[in-house]
């Protein structure tokens, strides 16, 4: 089973500043800790909104995760290719989008979304990883 | 580790009707097998919306999976119930609500709530077990 | 045939109080007069949601008559509980709602009833047995 | 009794195209069957609306059942004539107009007039002259 | 000096309905008393949008009155029809628009008059006359 | 004098958690403390919206102070039988809800109330027994 | 018959700036020329909205031309004195306000003058003094 | 192939005012010289709402070219008349209509239009009718 | 105890006029009567945003009672001279300002005042001073 | 004659996916069967909204047929590259955005563009080849 | 060169209260040392908005740096007085409005002011210093 | 001291067309010009968003002075990106934004910004860079 995960603009921040909170782990030693048996995870990251799209576009995958950053509230275009492509997507953030400002509390992604996950930190991306394992069976 | 679900108005009638839709277990059968060792999982379910505010007052447990349905877009109170207590409290949803009516797509309790789980189906109750059990390791 | 109708909040003081502008009969005895051959009409009074809720699940009815007052404008269980059973609802009021305040204009309930009929006074629970009558026919 | 229908723009193709299911039978052959003992109705249909606003004025009738099609949600020109004239006017749509599109859910019309009957289809006008003659007796 | 004055729908009813109120002179006969040397006014009043706009078009004047009665409010196209011609036109309301139901406050047609003159009941009418008289001179 | 106090849902946490901040004094010690020569006061407290509608209905008291907690902001139904009584009604809020969250701001129920003492804490009550007690005088 | 006409902010410019335009007369030598016989006219303006109030409150006339400059589309406090007078209030506005900028289409004076001017220039306050003048024969 | 050109409210100006900008010719002549071979063109043109709508109707074409003038932003019936009918309509305006004032940036007609052709002037009759013979190639 | 009462603007009017509704008293005469032991209160009223702004910075006091009038709607300066001085203040409004005109609703000063008292007709004054005084013991 | 076609987002899978639908051919063999005698189309697509701006600034041609893709509803960026080149832009979507989800209602380029054409599916590019030719002669 | 600084509503409390922030210098003392050769700067406070609009309509200067403070959001009648008098005016706030509450987003003057900097604390003040220099350079 | 500038898109426009009007020096010759003793300014333009927020990451400089152009008003994800960094950024634009489309009148990167320099022309920039040297000081 391949997974592709892909994160979009200031999540290659993770891991790289603040490592008294992040910890000093990069986000792909991170996703190399938690992958399970039988699936192979690999990690896209860019700042650029096109790129994703491209990305999303060329993907060979049983799923993907996207978590696409500020892009989320503002990307019909990525909207668009997620609901162009027939690989199922789980849309995950890390913090919960619905206790910050106003212009996060909606995402033009979700309603093309497989399923959101939102709000548990790292950990959600491991659950959605979970979502497809279990999907699979 | 105790985690209790719970499950609000007209989600009693999950595995009642339409049972070639959705097969005819009960919920409390279907959440029997999805068990996992250590942890005990009991469900509440009512279509009172203060029913569920006394349940969340007087919950003994290590985590809560909430489901409030219709409550979720109009209960203040529900809202301040979790806000209140101190037991974290995962929200579910079995549909994309984001995918629905509009009046679906805010939901009064998720700036309350540890995380949001949106559109994975029954799945999703399963996911925000693993979340406890991933949070207690 | 068998007619349900449901009353909800504050519609248990229609008879009770002013007896001057709407007589001294109680709900009960006016729908005792207006019953025709053939029907069975019952009468259930809540000033709870769910209550109201539970009433629509375990409905035994050809028809329902739902007039849920103070809720129709804010209860979305509700909306799902009417949504969710296969009796065919028609949705009533006794005072012309769109001449009232402007939180009052919108009904969840209407979009999933077969009907409406606001404005009518008490008259509207006739014509709404009216309506079954001829569907039956 | 005297009782003017008059019905908005697009309702001549009633009865008029897809007979297969709205029948063969012209709204003048429908309104002719319903007829009741001591009740005369007349019909008049008109695109437009100053024409509408006319016939209300011009109205010699112990009540009028209107369903200004279209016009319902744009023409505070049929409203303020409704409410000039003394006529009591019962406001009808065949279909569920809140189940529809949102420029379709608010009436101008039903705040001035007597009541609404919405979603019944044909049955509609039955109920709304059902009402006349009981307010007669 | 040629002024026409244009009544839109619903103002043919002045001075045929509550006599006790408007008085038993019919619009006709007060436009004739007040009506000055030197100076030709003339008086259409339709309630057909269209015809407004014909008579618009048509108009040879120094001066147009114009009252659109409920148009007002909803009209694109006699707003169009004013900006059109080269007449200048003078808005008058009987009732003080802004003091009334919230969708008579905004006025489609001000923007393109000349002026506007509401509330001063039939005197507004005068208002305008003298109006296009000081503007003569 | 009899003075009915209506608490709604959460407020029975009151002087049951955080001991450091409200003290360990029950709600019912609260009141009894102040408490004045020639007034009953008595305490209801639900989270069951329709229960609170009950009480209002069935109140023997010369005044009611009302503290609807999150309902205040989305029980058209607890407004409308504040509104069906003819108890004077006070409502009261311990904290200054036009402070707080944007959907706080508008209570449902204060264009029926008597008169609004917010922000105040638990003083707000006192401050409303002294209204009933000054209206007596 | 007194007539005071309050000019508020701004308005002291009229006459002093930009002669080529408006002419090198002052607004008080404007109103001299435009007196009639029995009408005595005075002219108050200041830019201090609470000194417009205390104007309105202590003002002995039979009439009062209010043209409250940018205070009319923010001063909840001129309306209410507007209102808390006996003398009739006209309101006049030299420009079209109507066809500026969004922020001045609604008036806060509208709805508590007997009736409103917009667009004629200096004309209006002309037509005003004839109200006033119609008003009394 | 016959094509029905239907024009809205204050289109019958076009050619006939402003010679030096629009040119002496008028639409007729317009569109008569456009004429391709194989193809009948038609021209309606009304300034009466309910007329445009009796005319689609009662339509005998291949195609429509509507440009609903002043309707376009306002009617709810003549969307309807469009939708009932079976025959393809283009949409057409003159000038680009997002290019205006706001209320003219929606058009109630375009949902239920074959296609849009904005901004080109006369010439997007021409386009509109290119496409029809596209289409039955 | 020095408590100064800020009134704002048509303020003064009460008690001067409508006496047969009012009373004959001042407010400085009410005010009087109202008096308690160990408390100085005084009295202050503007029309003039401005310097009930100075009032505020310059007060020597324990406690202010403000009623802002209609710039309690308006004032962001207000507002923001509450929030800048240390003395606690108290917002005072006679009428139950969210029965009112909606643009009475929301108040500027409400969320930086301790509380709110709304409609209780004079005596919320006096509320206020009771709070005034127990916040004292 | 050299015409510029320059495809947003997305707009790469035309001609990919679904040949069933769509058929096997590319864009560009679909663009090169339409071309017509003296005039060159070039195409260009990107899913990068800055290299869109990129390539409207670095045009050599005489015209532009622009479709934005899901960009249309939310770059502000290429609406003013649009507006600051000299090149006349024609935009162009094949699927009748009005008819679509609200917030592709509205289009950002719309009011920098010469004219807007959009319903009529790939259609749609041909009618502006048509427009520049016409332009030309 | 003479400047003059326009400190609107509160402004008056600078380096007055709080010195442990702002300092102990007080406004002037402050302006005084980065006063600059050539440049001659006076200094206006009120928080009267109509002593405002009068100094500014006085105003003897090459160039008018206005911090309007809390009427910078309410205020027509200065941005009517910033728009009708033809010295440069500079908008300064001390704060960054737009991080501030949504009330403070929008400023009445920014429309009229030549420029606008905002969020520098008092350093905004020498920054529209710097740029009049520029200007006259 | 090392200042960065980045513009954003179509920034890279200045100079290069409308000489008449900016002039033919490019940005690069303007910011030679303006360079101050002790400051090393670098430029760094782009269309496209995703490199602006790249560049923002990896930027090596004191202070950065950012012109985001379109993406203003759309990027949350350039938002963000200022957020993130420790570097402290100063907002440019040209023109006046309040003074355009309502679009423009609100941007997502002012509240993460230090201040806001809008409507100076190119001297916004050096604004800025005197902002930064007093910093330093």
């Amino acid at each position: 089973m391949r997974i592709l995960i892909i994160n979009g603009p200031n999540l290659n921040l993770l891991g790289k500043r603040q490592p008294s909170i992040y910890g000093d782990k990069s986000f792909d030693e991170y996703i190399h800790e938690i992958q399970k048996e039988g699936v192979h995870v690999s990690v896209y990251q860019s700042n650029v909104e096109g790129e994703i799209i491209n990305t999303l576009h060329d993907a060979k995958a049983d799923g993907i995760i996207l978590n696409a950053g500020g892009y989320t509230h503002t990307s019909v275009a990525i909207r668009d290719a997620v609901a162009a492509i027939e690989i199922p997507v789980v849309e995950v953030h890390i913090s919960n989008i619905s206790a910050r400002e106003s212009f996060r509390h909606e995402s033009l992604i979700s309603p093309v979304a497989v399923g959101c996950i939102f709000g548990f930190g790292m950990t959600g991306y491991e659950l959605a990883l979970d979502y497809f394992l279990k999907l699979k069976k």
